[in-house]
């Protein structure tokens, strides 16, 4: 295992080539999210386009440099848009994230959808240790949305859904854990209010699909987007006593953050 | 009537019960209203989940330690779902709120939903003036969902309306009043900026669900929540000089409040 | 062509009269943009209400003072109730505006609703260049929601569709355009950042139906939403480092803006 921090080439690259290729990113989530994440994304320099719509989601899926579908888009979207993205997205051959909420929390109809969502095989998984053991046939249990496991307690899990999807498997925690199935990355950093703002894991869904859009190796791409969001949580948190401001500084960093 | 405000030992010893116990709070609200909601529910400890989904709602009304219902849930839910989520709530014990938005305004079938929700015996109501007037069968009134008459006009109304659920109602305004149909208990404070920021009354109803998820007494769990939204309020425009800064600096005010 | 900036006597009047007049402003739009789009009505005095409710919508629309209808509303709305809320508004008289967003961006079912909605001679029109040019039957192209055309490139478009409408239609870019077929104005100034923080051009279409429900005169409602907007963009960009300092400084100066 090797671990991966700002300002690593890779991450700085990554960044610079989100910034320059402005990906059209598109995203199936809730209304909770759905504003911090158009949000995030503009502040790296990506364009964002959220929100089912029968008669464009797939038009949209295929057209997107990514595409991120966090599975509480179930709150205003039939089950039936979230896999046509999904289809729509691999048949053009635009990389696709997943982003498990709720999974494992005892909501039978989205675990299912779920199930069929990772037999599409998504680019990227990202989710919480609880979400990820779940998905993986693990015993995971949530509360609500919150993780009851540690991320390193998810890194077989992790692993082992890697090689059945054959893409890459994201863990977000105190440290974030990224792999391919193969290789293991560890991206320290960030900061506990990050679990105080709602929508920062949807936004990092966003991220993830942002750098998959410009980045070949899926791996580099997934850790560059945690390493981000994580050199800025760690700078935002600097000046901002409460987590009110926090939320407002994280998308100051993310804006100015440069590939010096 | 008695009026509390923070630091009274009722309030300080909610909160400190809301940041230990950190309930699972579930909410049926609208879109606008939601991210502030689950910011500032965060801000207190809570671990907020919101959205209707048909498969999942019931079972997270059961196993939630409160449960908020807005009446505007209804731009992106049936009214079934509602109605299903207080009936879950009232099975598995979970104390439950309503905010019934809109109530009065000449929205016939949503004034429909809220007489079916208030026959289910919420745990609390938390309104405005004209809203809790309506609901209590008087003439309300309201300017699409602002209040037209004032909270000292509804306290008679709130109290008949508390000794027909048999909870508490609370009726928001300069100052707040908080009815369990025979005591009254007033909560000054708070400040203007609170009707200029959208979400902050959907967030009170978070709040007040918070509170009786961990607070035995129902009427000093609304006291509590109605005093710890208004304490924050009235530091935040301290230093907050427009609306923009002041919904920024109320959740780091609720973020740093502490039970000293 | 003229132009028009803050002091002008019928912006500064126009501000007035939305903060003294404080109009029911009812809004179809999208959960991306709500909340933001919410704020700024209410820092500029106005009293929004946002959300499609099949039972409700032609009511709120008839009542209201103005109405603005996003198309990106499709994301949780059914296309009829667009198209009800636009036969309401205009059987009632009131002013309505439309905000074409993703229109020629290939959603050709979202470009139906487009054109049905322009057959119903919006009040205004307010979109980006792309947008604009498509909708007036050009061949405009967008970039997901972005445009790819310049405001001077659409101002011929605009022209030609405010003739068809009867209405105006306003181009929004580094200089916004107005028209109402005959007069153009230009209002500069403003702020790229508008561009990096999502729900501003929602906001946008927002402004212009509070101030036609208070200015007689369309062109000049139109053109004072869009000054008071470029304005406080110009005062937020001093203070703000980076995105979210910005978007927050909006609404304070929003806010703070008086007709001194």
């Amino acid at each position: 295992m090797t671990n991966r921090i700002w300002p690593d080439p890779s991450i700085v690259g990554g960044l610079a080539a989100v910034r320059s290729g402005r990906p059209l990113v598109y995203g199936l989530t809730n209304y909770i999210a759905a504003q911090l994440s158009a949000n995030v994304l503009l502040a790296v320099g990506a364009s964002p386009a959220i929100g089912g719509m029968p008669a464009a989601s797939e038009h949209f899926a295929a057209i997107a440099g990514g595409v991120w579908i966090n599975l509480a888009a179930l709150v205003t979207d039939e089950p039936d848009i979230l896999i046509k993205v999904a289809k729509s997205a691999n048949a053009a051959g635009t990389p696709w994230v997943l982003d498990p909420v709720t999974v494992g929390a005892g909501a039978t109809e989205n675990d299912r959808v779920a199930a069929e969502l990772v037999a599409l095989r998504p680019t990227a998984v990202r989710g919480n240790a609880s979400e990820v053991i779940a998905l993986a046939g693990g015993a995971g249990g949530t509360k609500g949305v919150d993780s009851t496991a540690t991320s390193e307690e998810a890194i077989p899990f992790a692993k082992s859904l890697a090689k059945k999807t054959g893409g890459v498997v994201a863990v977000s925690g105190p440290i974030d854990y990224v792999t391919d199935g193969e290789r293991v990355v560890a991206v320290p950093g960030g900061h506990p209010n990050l679990t105080r703002v709602t929508g920062t894991g949807c936004s990092l869904g966003g991220l993830v699909a942002a750098f998959a859009a410009v980045v070949p190796d899926k791996l580099d791409a997934a850790v560059a987007a945690h390493a981000v969001l994580a050199t800025a949580a760690e700078r935002a948190a600097r000046t901002a006593p409460g987590t009110g401001t926090f939320a407002v500084a994280l998308l100051d960093e993310l804006s100015l953050l440069e590939a010096a």
